[in-house]
């Protein structure tokens, strides 16, 4: 085989091929194997059609070929039109031929059952094999819309109408629904660089697609649609692109709800993490996660401006007071804020609109706009003057008499700012509209929608940098290894709680101190060695939920309390191995519970929860997960980004809480997570007693569960 | 002036004027004073429009009058196009005349200052002293739809197309943006029956306009779009009559944020009742509140085509499993459930689609549909007969050329059932989604919003019987009369707590045991006779917050400790007037803090609000009001629609609390609150400490002020 592509290689020859080989074309424009070539020649591919047919000289009046050994000169690409059992053997071919790309549009695969699967496996074993890289199966290909790329059976380039060239390029798992949302965006005044659909994904995932498309210049947004993500490292790394580039990854994920999983789990067969920790991750790695087609379309168009916000504040001028103040509240519900302006500019503001308008923000223009437009010139300039606004938008209506007047002056004064501006345009015969968006000037039909398309702009605009994270030089990887090491010696994979503790200090957890005890007279001496009040628990990896079993003891300070209760917990212990008690300094101090923890996601792989404990988190299931390791700050975002995250700035006249304390703790679990790697199968901190500012945070209770893959050696 | 007019009455002259008086009636037809003659002639007004203006023989080639007075015959309705100096003196002209309805078009009003406030409170004296009704100031008039009654001069009956009939009745208080609506909902294939803008309210209110269009026949669904709502008790009567009529009130109301209310307040003049009460007050009443304008008009689709869901259960055929996975999710994050179908289901649907599809639902029809669409049909046949699907959501997409032959193939499905069916077409271009639109079939573009209309409907489709409060036999109104009179005879407004407690003791509202008590051994024996721990509180109308002032000692059991804590609180009561304090009976058992209050609302009078106690009512700010007085199962939903409801469930596995109790307390508090009326400025039972079920209720701690307004007599 021929070594592995690289991704420019890769990129190169799957966007700009210069020449390529329909396997299995058909003369017939309208069946699926000629509609390649049909396409290629009819949107303007420039490099060389290559129809490979046996039975035929020529295929609609290009020379033909009976097999890819026959082709003369190089081939970049290939689509392979034939069927499931055939794909193997055909991409075998393809590889022979030195071809190093090759799309497989054939249904029958992993999406139909078991023998399907087969022939998927198969397929990949041939890619593998011959190091040709795949495009699905089961998808509809790819569309490169300025230059007529257009390796596809997609009926969408039926639909009438040209292509719109833009800066936006999508790539899809779903083909059908995906060819739906490329033509609406179409018909939305939304222009494309790229259009991918993965399909199956058997080697090339939407993931690696997008970090593909991430390098071309002419893309500038990109649109995911994803049923599941199986390499999140992959996305990770293009996310990473895409935030250095200034390149927005918009995504619609399926599987917000158990049937969207369900669904999307048994329509592409794909092992998938679980929805809540896709989310967290898109928001920790600047994903801008959309519930649905059209919030992605409203973002697209926005994001395609190239245009920034500098801020949140919205100031919006429109011609119907009841407008602005619906514009108003959508932008708050948003997170944007529509402040009052100061009196100064508001004067400036008063003094080019009408008298009976208002400047204060919402900006009123009043109905006078539709037979003056050059208002909206003189009240936009001072707008985008004005240092407090950082996005205008606009609000407009019917008036298709003077629509045009109205866009020229809209259209004048955005040519004069780079300020972000969305124009809501209702009603009307739609001809002001389209207009506007053939222009780049981002509208929209309603204020709800403007509103949250500015809403993520400003956070794409705002947002944070990338996790940088460093491992904290007092970690011991060392120590953490011996702690697993004897815990494996010892035939488990459970840790008990003087273990777990052992492995939290090794990264310097704050742990309350305790002593593990095989008597009642070490428990009593333990306990005057730790001084004040202690906890007593029942000692014992076999044990999963000592409580329940009744088996810790709380707030003793009485030797004789120590000495009865370690009696009796021995006792306990006894019946599930050796009899051992755990004596723990209780934490001192109102606190709050805090519930952290690791987990492997099966697509992201090390992933931390952090959550408050006690009542909230069962009311509001409130915790939120991120990829390990953590940076400080993105520790502190993850525990900000709770619902009840108020907590910490504290309640019912408390103090605030030691959130720098707990963020610590949830970064030195991130790297005991991630160092851990495949060997951790769950780790629980419940609860971290987090302690007013600057009183730190304590573990008073955790639990570690190793995974059945044993690490053979390397960092803990 | 002549005896006011009933709702029936009104309705007539508004909305079926046989005649109308057009004052001010321009020549010129584009002129806003010509504007109303011309549409009347345009759109096919049946009854006599007369234009009335002194300097000319006709107006537009109809007969002219100089004045009102000049003409002969009946006149319903007046449309006085004068300036807003010369409306009062026009209204009566009006009333002289012996019209009993008028239209003010002019603006110059209380929108633009305190001039213009001092000319509407002089319009609204004319329209008292004549009977006249007023609609306006500052509004554009109405358009019925179906018979041409148009006496408007808004521009939005310039844009072009005809207006499309329907069942939708839209009144607005917003002129400009309210017709920018209403040209958006006719493009969107939405039929009307009645548009109405209400202006600045000076007389008739978009609440009573509702009440008036509930009424018509041809109406099956009302929009609002309020700016703000002055007149609770009218729009609660229609909102009575919309839900016993099945006739749903759609509504935008502007204010949910701080900005929204700024702005709407200063567009309108309009004093409003607090957002959340309204809100409140629209889920108890059914009023459907939508965020915005196209939710709105995408509800009043679904409503439009008269059919209700029997639940929540809704199936999705989709011709692709990527549009039915992301379906599933935004069905479910609406409140929808997307369940798997039955064996024996799947196994009948699985007959009539492809192998490949899935019949599990989401059911997948497979791309097979674009080249068989009677595959719609044989799935659609089995999906309505399914007895767990109460909604069907159908998805395709482009399919621009065999679109027809699909539109037809669920215009046949659609007949043969009554199941409410709602279609996504996403991208494609636009002419199925009109067609079905034409055939009144719903039709969205993008899944979420197919699922916000199926879920508004499904909401209403079950929407609970309203309140139908009857106040407690043991409630004796004339115990509180006599707390209430004593505090007025002590010249206060503000209750102390013993005095709170026996007017809440008076409603049966379970209050703790408590006697107040003027020295030690006064508040020791009282301790002895209450039995059990008790508390000691100072009691002083004077003190507000007793616990920031250390004024309460909880869960004493010693007598000297009783004595200790009066004799301390005796104290520093005594630096607020007489030395008293109130010795209560702790509550027992491990319990759940409530907090109950009731208040007068600007705009719907006395509220109950109900909120959750302790840490989550200050994190989520969980609280929700109703209007007084509630019945039994109004209370429990008031409970239950709290944010953190599941508390009441039992949390961190405790039981479930005494709902039951709790909403026995809210209806008894209801009925005080209503009860005492204008009487009430504020009441609070903080905390209300709930049991698990069956244990009950207790309150203690209260807060009762009364307002200013003293009662004359009557109920308590």
């Amino acid at each position: 085989m021929s070594p592995r592509l690289t991704g420019a290689e890769l990129a190169r020859v799957l966007f700009r091929p210069r020449s390529i080989a329909v396997v299995g074309a058909s003369d017939n424009p309208v069946k699926l194997g000629g509609r390649p070539v049909d396409y290629l020649k009819r949107f303007g591919f420039r490099g060389r059609i290559i129809p490979v047919n046996p039975h035929r000289a020529t295929v609609q009046g290009l020379p033909a070929f009976p097999s890819l050994d026959a082709v003369d000169g190089e081939i970049d690409l290939a689509m392979l039109m034939v069927d499931a059992r055939g794909a193997a053997e055909a991409v075998r071919a393809t590889g022979r031929r030195g071809i190093r790309a090759a799309i497989v549009g054939a249904a029958g695969f992993a999406e139909t059952g078991p023998e399907g699967a087969r022939l998927q496996a198969e397929l990949l074993a041939a890619a593998r094999e011959t190091g040709v890289r795949v495009l699905g199966p089961n998808c509809l290909g790819l569309i490169g819309v300025a230059d007529g790329v257009v390796p596809t059976f997609t009926s969408a380039l039926d639909e009438d109408g040209g292509l719109r060239t833009g800066p936006v390029a999508f790539a899809t798992q779903s083909g059908a629904f995906g060819t739906f949302i490329f033509s609406a965006a179409q018909r939305a005044g939304i222009g494309f660089s790229q259009f991918v659909n993965s399909g199956n994904e058997s080697d090339l995932t939407t993931a690696e697609l997008l970090d593909l498309l991430v390098g071309l210049a002419e893309t500038k947004v990109l649109l995911a649609y994803l049923e599941g993500v199986s390499d999140g490292p992959t996305l990770l790394a293009a996310a990473r692109k895409a935030h250095a580039a200034d390149k927005p990854i918009v995504a619609v994920k399926v599987g917000r709800s158990a049937a969207g999983a369900r669904a999307a789990a048994s329509h592409t067969a794909s092992l998938a993490g679980e929805d809540t920790v896709f989310d967290s991750v898109a928001r920790q790695f600047g994903i801008v996660r959309v519930p649905g087609t059209e919030p992605m379309l409203d973002a697209a168009q926005i994001f395609a401006t190239g245009r920034r916000a500098r801020g949140r504040r919205l100031t919006t001028l429109s011609l119907s007071g009841g407008a602005g103040a619906l514009m108003a509240d959508e932008a708050e519900a948003n997170g944007l804020t529509v402040g009052v302006w100061e009196e100064e500019w508001q004067r400036r503001m008063a003094a080019v609109i009408p008298a009976y308008g208002s400047s204060r923000n919402p900006v009123d223009l009043t109905a006078s706009l539709i037979s003056d437009t050059a208002l909206l010139n003189r009240s936009l300039e001072v707008a985008v003057q004005h240092p407090g606004t950082d996005m205008i938008a606009v609000l407009l209506g019917n008036a298709s008499r003077n629509g045009h007047e109205l866009v020229a002056a809209i259209e004048k004064a955005y040519r004069a700012t780079d300020i972000p501006i969305a124009v809501v345009w209702t009603g009307g015969d739609g001809r002001a509209p389209a207009r506007l968006q053939e222009l780049g000037i981002p509208c929209y039909p309603d204020p709800g929608r403007a509103a949250a398309a500015l809403a993520r702009l400003a956070d794409h605009s705002l947002r944070p940098a990338l996790p940088a994270p460093v491992r904290p030089e007092d970690c011991d990887p060392a120590a953490a290894r011996a702690v697993v090491d004897a815990v494996r010696a010892a035939g488990r994979t459970r840790l008990d709680e003087a273990e777990s503790a052992r492995l939290f200090r090794a990264y310097r957890l704050p742990v309350a101190p305790s002593v593990p005890c095989g008597d009642a007279e070490e428990a009593v001496a333990a306990a005057a060695g730790l001084g004040g009040p202690v906890a007593v628990k029942v000692l014992s990896a076999a044990i999963g939920h000592k409580s329940d079993l009744g088996g810790v003891r709380l707030g003793l300070t009485d030797p004789g309390e120590v000495r009865a209760a370690a009696t009796e917990l021995l006792g306990l212990a006894g019946e599930y191995g050796r009899p051992r008690v755990l004596v723990q300094r209780m934490a001192e101090g109102r606190r709050t519970e805090l519930i952290l923890g690791a987990k492997r996601d099966p697509a992201f792989g090390p992933v931390v929860v952090a959550g408050l404990g006690g009542v909230l988190v069962e009311v509001l299931a409130d915790s939120r997960a991120a990829v390990a390791p953590l940076d400080h700050p993105g520790a502190v975002r993850l525990l900000r980004s709770l619902r009840a995250a108020a907590v910490l700035d504290g309640v019912r006249g408390g103090p605030a809480l030691d959130v720098d304390a707990a963020a610590d703790a949830v970064v030195r679990l991130s790297w005991l997570a991630s160092d851990l790697g495949e060997e951790l199968a769950e780790l629980d901190v419940n609860p971290l007693l987090l302690g007013p500012s600057g009183e730190g945070a304590v573990a008073v209770d955790g639990l570690v569960v190793l995974s059945g893959n044993r690490k053979s050696g390397g960092q803990a």
